[in-house]
């Protein structure tokens, strides 16, 4: 006899297979799903359901769009001619809370990691070259992160994809942190923060 | 405009509801469950609903159960007359993983918290004094968690709530955990099983 009702297990086990949720904590949101009222259990399944169904990737940049193309491939306000190549849809959110960028995005859906057999071809990397040789497009910034894979990707995208178009690549800056503390600095942060050294303002 | 489309903006909303989801474990769910085939992800909410239209609480001890009582309940191989009360249904299955206990179960369904406004009156106790008066029962033991909030409760339900019964009731020792260290023992723990201590078998 297993320890628990049947649907109970079978929860558990669906909600272990979420990232980040491990047996206990599947365990916890099982029982608080089992306490709270029905409807709040459901509106959490519906949820689910309807993003599946509204929800898809943006047929130009593969961020998360609710028709055909995103909400930001579809503002005319955006400058369509500088582009901005992400990991993620989730770091679209990041960078358009800065207010700094005002041009249209590429999610690669991914990063290279040979480690786990990821290549270029799991990722959006030909679709950026179409794109590329498709639009008119003038700058190409790599917003890949500042990690191992994303670097690696950055520098295949700009020495293999990139290359025979006439684009500026660019990259993010690496450096010291806003109010970060040059004595917690780790040395290779400082290091790239001296390499990029500019002139003061 | 928001960053992302609005049925993924409801779908992160709704899983930083659940228990030890904070908005970026949300986010990364919300992700992972738009990248995952729509019958993987359809096959988590149709947990969640299954859960909630199949499984209540037994209608006398208050643990998870597909029917009106739950498997231990209905098992007649269990001994009636000896009661565990804990605090929740999972508390059930890390008793019932020590093969120790072949008695019933009593769930309170919680555990007093004057700071949190959770009284007896919010928790399975006049259900327990009920059953202690009507079925035949010799032996309750009190498994609520050994911290301030168990102990209180344990010592509510011994002093006013089973006083007036002829029934034995007993608490879970206290003491160093097995395979632990007296050097890393905290005092409290170190005191209870100095006071526990027992003949030299």
């Amino acid at each position: 006899m297993s320890a628990y009702a049947r649907p109970v297990e079978v929860l558990i086990d669906e909600l272990g297979r979420l990232p980040g949720i491990g047996p206990k904590s599947a365990q916890r949101i099982a029982f608080h799903l089992l306490k709270v009222d029905t409807v709040d259990a459901r509106r959490l399944a519906d949820a689910i359901v309807a993003m599946k169904e509204n929800v898809t990737f943006c047929e130009r940049c593969y961020n998360v769009a609710e028709g055909a193309n995103c909400a930001i491939c579809t503002d005319p306000a955006r400058d369509q001619s500088i582009l901005c190549v992400v990991e993620e849809p989730k770091d679209i959110a990041a960078l358009e809370k800065t207010g700094v960028f005002k041009g249209v995005y590429h999610v690669l859906l991914g990063v290279m990691n040979p480690l786990e057999g990821i290549g270029p071809e799991n990722l959006k990397i030909r679709e950026l070259a179409l794109r590329v040789a498709a639009e008119d497009i003038t700058e190409v910034i790599l917003c890949t992160n500042p990690n191992l894979e994303g670097e690696m990707t950055a520098a295949f995208i700009a020495s293999k994809v990139l290359a025979p178009f006439e684009v500026k690549v660019s990259r993010l800056a690496s450096g010291l942190p806003v109010g970060g503390d040059l004595e917690y600095a780790d040395e290779l942060t400082l290091g790239r923060a001296l390499e990029g050294r500019h002139g003061f303002s």
